[in-house]
This record gives C-alpha cells, sequence and structure tokens, in this order.
C-alpha cells in the first residue's frame, strides 16, 4: 500500500487521517501538539516531530490545517514543509484557504520542484469520520491520480477541477447556492408561521416533495426548537456569500439572490448571530421578538 | 370497501382514480368528455353522467380539475354537485384554487348542508401515477377523516391543515421556497460556468452533499442540455412567487431572497420563457447569447 | 369668470376651494360636515346642502375626497352626484382612488350623459395652499381643457395623460421613484453613521450635489433628530410600492430595486413604524436601537 | 495673498489651477505634458519642471491626477513630490483615489515631515469651471485651513470629515445614493414605458415635485434619446456600488436596496454597457430591445 505523510490532526484531519490508517495505508502523522497524534499511533500510524520531517519520508503528504495562517506557517516556518522538499514530492492542501494563500503555497512548492494540489473539501465532522466527503480537487493532474487512493477512503466523491483555484472556487460556489436556499427556507418557514401554518408541518411537506434535502431535514427540527449551536459559524457563511458576489463581480455576473440573501445574512451578524450556526438567519427574517 | 365519486379525468385525476379503483374501492367517475371514462369502466368503476348523479351516488365526492373556472362550473353549472348534494354529503376539491374560489366553493357547499374539504397536491404526473403525492388538506376536518383512507392510495404523505384556504396557502409557500432554490441553482450554475467550472461537475458536488434534492438532480441535466420543455411552466411558478409575497404583504413578513428571485423570474416572462419550464430561468440569469 | 362646484373640504380641499374663490372664480361647495363650508362662504363662496345640488346648479364640479370609500358615496350616495347629472355636465375627481374605484366612478358618470375626469394630485397640504400640487389628469379631454384655469389656480403644473386609469398609475409611478430613493437614503445615512461619518456633513455633500433634491433637505434633518411624525405615512408608501411592484408584475416589467426597498418597508411595518412617516425607514435601515 | 503649487491639468485640473490664477493666488503649475501648462502660463501662472521643483517652491502643493497610478507616481517618482517635501510642506491630494493608495500617500508624506490632507471632489467637468466643487477634505486639519481660500475658490462647498479614508468614504456613500436613485429612476421610467405613460410627461412630474434634482433633469431627457454619452461611466459606478456594499459588509451594515441595484449595474456591464454613461443602465432595466 501506498504512504502518506498528514500534517494537522484537528477535528477534521484526526478522522480523515484515521481512515487512511484503517484502510491500511502507511501513515506518518504530524501535529502542532503532539498529544493528537497518540491516537493515531496506536491505530499503527507513525509519529514525526515536524512537518519537513514528514514531508522527507513520504512522497505525497496530505495537510489539513485550521486557516490559511496554519496553512502558510506549516509551509513557509521553520522546520516546514518548504525544508523537507524535494523535487517530485507531491504536497496536498486539503484545508480551506482563501485564493491567493493557495496560490502563494502553490508557488512556492513548485518553485522548489514539488507538485501542488489543493483540495478543499465539502462537508464537515460528521462526513470526515464517515468518509463521505466530497473532495474538490485542482492543480497537478499526476498527484491527483497518485492521491486518489487515499481521496477514496476519505470522500464518497472526488473531483478534478483544473488549475489551482478552482477548487475553492467551487466550494464557494457550492456554499452560495446552500445560502441561498437557506434564505429561502427560513422566508418559507416565517411565512408559514405568520400565515398560521404550522412550521413543523412545513418541514414534513418539504420533506415529501422534490426539495426534500438532508440540510432542511437535518436543520429544520432544531431552527424551530431555537437550537442554532454552531455547524458552520454563520460569519463563515456570510463571509462566503461575499465572495461569491465578489467572484460575480469579476465575472459581471449578475447574482440577484444571492446578493439579497446575503444583506439579509449581514443584518444577522449586525443582530449578533455571527458566531451561531448559519441557520440562525430564521432569526433575523422573522423579526425581532418572533419564534416559530 | 368504502364509495368515492371522483369528477375529473384529465392527466392527474385519471391517474388519481385509477389508483382508487384499483385499491378496490367502488368509484363513481364523471368527466367533461366521456370517452375519457372508458378506461377507468374497463378497471371496474361506474360511470356517471354528470357531476350531479356522482353526488347524489356517494356518500364523499373527490374533485380534480385543471383550473378554477372548471371548478366553479361543476359546481354552480347545470347538473352540477350543488344539485345533487344533501346534507351530510361531503366534498373534497384537490384541484389547485385560488383562495376566492375555494371559500366560495366552501360556502356554497356548506350552504346546501354539505361538508366541504380542499386538498391541493404537491406533484404532478409521474407522482400521480406512483400514489407518492403529498396532499395538503384543509377544511372538514370529519370529511378529512373520512376520505383518508382514499388518500392513503393516492398519495404518500397527507396532512390536515386547519382552516380552508390553509391547503393553499401551504402549496404557495412550498412553491416559494422551491423558487427561491431555483434561482439560487441557477445563480450557482451560471456563476460556475463564467467562472471557467464545469457545471456538470457542479451538479455532481451538489448532488454528492447536504443541499442534495430530486430538483436539481432530474432538472439539472436537462438544464445543460438546453432542455426546457415545461413540467410546471415558469409562469405559474412565477405567479405563485408573487401571491407568497403578497401574503407577507399582508402579514407585514419580509421576504427578500423570495422577491429578488420573484424579480428574475419575471424578467424571464419578458424575454419569452412563461411557457417553458421553470428552470428555463437559467437563460435570464446567464443573459442573452449566453449557455451553460 | 367660470362656475366651479367643489365637494369635499378636507385638509386639501380646502385650501384648493380658497385658491379658486380667491382666484375670482364663483364657486358652489359642499361638505359632509357643513360647518366646514363657513370659512368658504366667508371668502365669497355659495354654500349646497348636498353633492347632487352643487352639480346641478355648476357645469363642472371638482371632488377632492379623503378616500375611494368617501368618494364612491358621494356620487352613488342619497342626493348624490348621479342624482344632479346631466348631459354634458363635468365631473373632476381629484381625490387619489384605486383604478377600480375611477373606473367604477367614469363608468357611472358617462352612464348618465356626464363627462369625467380623475385628476390626482402629487404634493400634499402646504402645496395645496401654496397653489403648487401637480395634478394628472386622465380622462375626459374637453373636460380638462375646461378645467384647466381651475387647475392653474391649484398647482403649479397640470398633464393630461390619457385614459381614466393613467393618472393613478403615474402617481404610482412616482410614488415608486420615491420609496426607492428614501431607501438610497436611509442606507447611506446608515453607512456614513456606521462608518465614522457624521451624517449632518452627508446631508450637506448631498445637498451641494447632482442629487440634491427637496425630500432629502426637508426631511434629513428630522431623520437625524429621530422626528418621524407622519406627513405621508410609511404603510401607504409601502402600499404604493406593493402596488407599483404589483403593475410591473402585470406587465413583466422587472422592477428589482423596487422589489428590495417594498420588503426593507415591510420590515418596517413589522417593526410598529406603519403610521410612522415614510422616512421612518431608517429605523428600520439601521436596525434594532442604533441612531443616527 | 497665499502661493500654491498645481500638479495635474487634465480636464479637471485645468479648470481648478484656471480658477486659483484668476482669483489672484500666486500659482505654480506642473503637468506630465508640459504643453498644457501653456494657457496657465498666459493667465499668469508659473510653469516648472517636475513636481519635486512644485513642492520646493510652494508651502502648499495641491494634485489633481487622473488615477491612483498617476497620484501614485507623482509622489513616489524620479523628481517626484517626496524629493521636494521639508518639514511643514503641505501636499493636497484631490485625486479620487482608493483607501490604500491615500494610506500610503499620507503615510510617505508624513515620513518626510510634511503634511497629507485628501480632498477628492464630487462633480465633474462642469462644476470644476464653475467653481462649483464639492470638497470632501480629511487628514491634517490645520493644513485643510490653510487651503482653505483655495478650496473657496475651486467649490461652493468644503468639508473637514476627519481622518484620512474619511473623505474617500463619504464620496463612496454619495455615489452609492446616486446609483441606488438611478436604479429608482430607471425603474420608473421603464414601468411608465411599459404602462402606456409618456416617459416624457414622467420627467415633467418628477421635476415639479419634492424629488425634482438635477441628475434626474440633465440626464433624463438624454436618456429617453437613448444618448449616453459618457460623464461617468457606468462600470465607474458600479464600481462603487461594490466598494459600498463591501464597506457595509465590514461593519454588517445591510445595505438592501444598493445590493439590489448593484446588480442590476452589473447586468448592464454585461450587457457591453460598461463605457456607457451610467444612465445606459435604462437599457439594462427595460431589457433587450426595447425603448423608452
Amino acid at each position: 500500500m501506498a504512504k502518506f505523510g498528514f500534517l494537522g490532526l484537528g477535528i477534521m484531519g484526526r478522522a480523515m487521517a484515521t481512515n487512511l490508517v484503517r484502510a491500511g495505508f502507511e501513515v506518518v502523522v504530524w501535529n502542532r501538539g503532539a498529544d493528537k497524534c497518540r491516537p493515531l499511533a496506536e491505530l499503527g500510524a507513525q509519529v514525526a516531530a515536524s512537518p519537513r520531517e514528514v514531508v522527507a519520508a513520504c512522497p505525497v503528504t496530505i495537510a489539513m490545517l485550521a486557516d490559511p495562517a496554519a496553512a502558510t506557517e506549516v509551509v513557509f516556518g521553520a522546520a516546514g514543509v518548504l525544508e523537507g522538499l524535494a523535487p517530485g514530492k507531491g504536497y496536498v492542501d486539503m484545508s480551506t484557504v482563501d485564493d491567493l494563500t493557495a496560490q502563494q503555497l502553490s508557488a512556492a512548492v513548485i518553485d522548489r520542484g514539488g507538485r501542488f494540489l489543493e483540495a478543499p473539501v465539502s462537508g464537515s465532522k460528521k462526513p470526515a469520520e464517515d468518509a463521505t466527503l466530497v473532495i474538490l480537487a485542482a492543480g497537478d493532474e499526476g498527484l491527483y491520480r497518485e492521491t486518489q487512493p487515499a481521496f477514496e477512503k476519505m470522500g464518497k466523491k472526488t473531483l478534478y477541477l483544473g488549475a489551482v483555484g478552482q477548487g475553492a472556487r467551487m466550494k464557494l460556489v457550492v456554499n452560495m447556492v446552500m445560502g441561498v436556499m437557506m434564505a429561502g427556507f427560513c422566508e418559507g418557514l416565517a411565512l408559514a408561521q405568520q400565515g398560521g401554518l404550522d412550521p413543523q408541518q412545513l418541514l414534513e411537506v418539504l420533506d415529501a416533495g422534490a426539495i426534500a434535502n438532508p440540510m432542511f431535514r437535518l436543520k429544520g427540527p432544531n431552527m424551530l426548537k431555537g437550537d442554532f449551536a454552531a455547524h458552520f459559524p454563520l460569519k463563515h457563511m456570510q463571509k462566503d456569500l461575499r465572495l461569491a458576489v465578489a467572484v460575480g463581480d469579476e465575472l459581471a455576473q449578475s447574482l440577484p439572490a444571492a446578493a439579497a440573501a446575503n444583506e439579509t445574512f449581514k443584518r444577522a451578524r449586525a443582530l449578533g448571530l455571527g458566531e451561531a450556526d448559519f441557520s440562525a438567519l430564521l432569526r433575523a427574517v422573522l423579526g425581532e421578538g418572533k419564534r416559530c
């Protein structure tokens, strides 16, 4: 079986690396806090002392880091990825980073003779554990094929989307559609509530028809209970809507429903809901003091 | 087994009545054009010469008519439903009618001592044939319970929603959510296309994630082919959005995403797409001369 | 000088009739509450006991009534306009009524051999007193010419717009533009305020440039003081936006800015601002608990 | 009388410098193409060979340059402003630049001991010639007072708005309000046209009422003629709307009307109208092939 490096064992990374070890791959892991490596070691992973060591030891290294700052530090920092790179080595960044960061990481890796693939995912903790992530890969196509066996053990669907940047862009488009759907869902719940219908019955009708989907099914009941514990924070969804609308601006693509949804998400932020789940948009749609 | 009258054997009505006959109910049918009664007769249904005869012969009569005008004519016209009514008789209108028509039919039936239930459906030809309609009933609750055995053979889900008018209102809310989703979907496809992504891959990503739903799955591929043969005409979706926004107006419920979607659907109408499927909204979103 | 009947001596009507008397016309007035006729009588107007008497006594009668109900009652009621009509008589309704009411009044007057002109005005108490109303006339063109001398003493601008209904429609279009402007104005004030600019300085800048206008100049300072005493109630502006968007719907004319403004006005209504001046929209735009 | 340097003699700068010379100030001018200096010299201005010479010769130097690139080059380039600076010298940039550029210029000038004021203007060629510009100053308050006599000869209104950046921000807010007004104006014209009213009459009604303003008055007739020769290019207005909405995003200030207007302006860009006057938005609002 192939050998993969894995950098970053947070909520997502730990689940993904675990799936790789269980699938029988030889896996070399590293995490900023070393204690998070222990459960992986117990499953059979090797533990390295730095990103450099991981990259030096493996033909392909996968990273799943918290944010652009962490993704950048791991590559450019002391004992980082660049120090371990040699011609032909592959580096696959599955973190969610902005376009500029992705381009900088790609350029630095390629500059050292390495190969780069961005591969952000759609899905959070549960799909990571269940290996049902959707993986949006873009960059070096040979590296994509080489990493495919690992992707198959982490996700249910992997797509190759072209040049570096297109993975992140695809994720943005998907989240934009999701944001508009959430806006429509909240407006429907609010209209039902104000119009004397039982929002619980609306959930049942929606779930029985052509627009039934896991998001409505999973979030709907919590929304009616007023439970907005964050799975995907509202401020992040609003940021993605803003970025998607900005891409539309660059391309002269008018996006009126996304722009309208974005303004309501902004209003939700102003109401102090930025850290809540993005389904807390319902509060902003209903208006002050109203509940479903 | 119970006995039901059934008025209207168009595309929907024929499938629904067939399911009732096949389920073993005694069914008395009528249709404006008598030839449409033959296939039902061959399956074992009795054929009556007028709505009056059907109503006179059955404790509960179900109607599935093309539009408010037909629904009104069948009740108020010569040899119509009112002439056959007697105290205690039940009349269940499953046609899609506006609120005013529903109130007029209800009042007329109750005035003659009858009982009235509106029961519009969510779903079109295929769900009617497969008995997977979603039935949104409102009005006389005793009549609802009495008709339940028949509803179970025509749909997969039946809800009782309260006073006459709430069935139609629920349908409006559902269609509003659907319209906003379609707007978000079209904007996503257009942004993908303009941004150098493969819209086909967007369909795959969407179908693998938390917002996967039958509408995107079934309509998406046709939309990319430019096939907009009408299942649900765009002008009807736009009308439902307009009516939903109007209900929001009445209730002081702000619906910015629905309003934005409505304006794009209006623009699609102005582009001559009113008779096409409502997924032809994609054309208006993409703009003149562009294709996915 | 010509002779005119005048029905309705409310805030607007009294000022308008006064201007006619002062201009030297022979004026016959009537008002539901007779005491309001006294000041006019003192200026030289004749007082009649009913609309019928006014119409019988004058070749052209002008009406300025509070609402569609009053406008209808005065025409159709006992001792009303219709009873006084004779072939060739002119009836000019300057009240603000809906399209349906205008059509009904017009048909009834014409049916009795009379001539009908609708002539709603743009402007409220102050312009009525100052004879600076804008008069939007539509209907019988000969009657329009005959009434022109009176219009000139009540307004600064009179336009003939075509068939009955076009006067009301023009007023709707104007109010729609005004509503969108108010939305843009409020968003600008809110953005200035949130962005550390002095909203008072924004008023100065706006008033010095290409978009300087009386509405910003007059309402701006009160808005910053939080004074929203109603000149034009917010709920009426929202109603006009709704009706304008509905006309756009009928004509397949997409109106995205008006629709967005309308949704914010609806939110303002939900916040309990319906009876306040329409400039209270600022409160809804700023959000709960914020002030300029 | 005081002495001022003046850099940049384009359409705007030439008119502004001319007004300073005519007012009796001692003015030292420079322009990249020296021939543009001649008319000023004939009026009595001194001509310098570089920005450095101007700054060395004058206590306060005013710049009016075409864009951020030119504004940056003049300061940082060879024989540029920085080379002529000495402690206490004042530099007043009246060009329209982005926030980042303003901050960089300010920092560089202050770093050399100079004082910096940004002073973008509202108004174009005609107001520059007529000395009716609106000047939005921000930065060094002492320098603002010192330059006040010159501002008074170039504009009809000057405001001091606080720290560097607030001048540009105020201009953005003003342009945002203008963009929303234009959207409302175009929707009104389109609705009038589609609804059988004469758009020319709408212009008359608007000009007689509470929202009468120079922009509608000046642009309206050209818009109806289809004359969209650029005074302020549509793509620049759209950029300002985008930036204003982005500021709203940063501040969590929801701006639904501005966002809706922005999406229509984007659609106009996609229709190839970016270089036309921003009033060409009318084309996008009316839709393909329709004219007022």
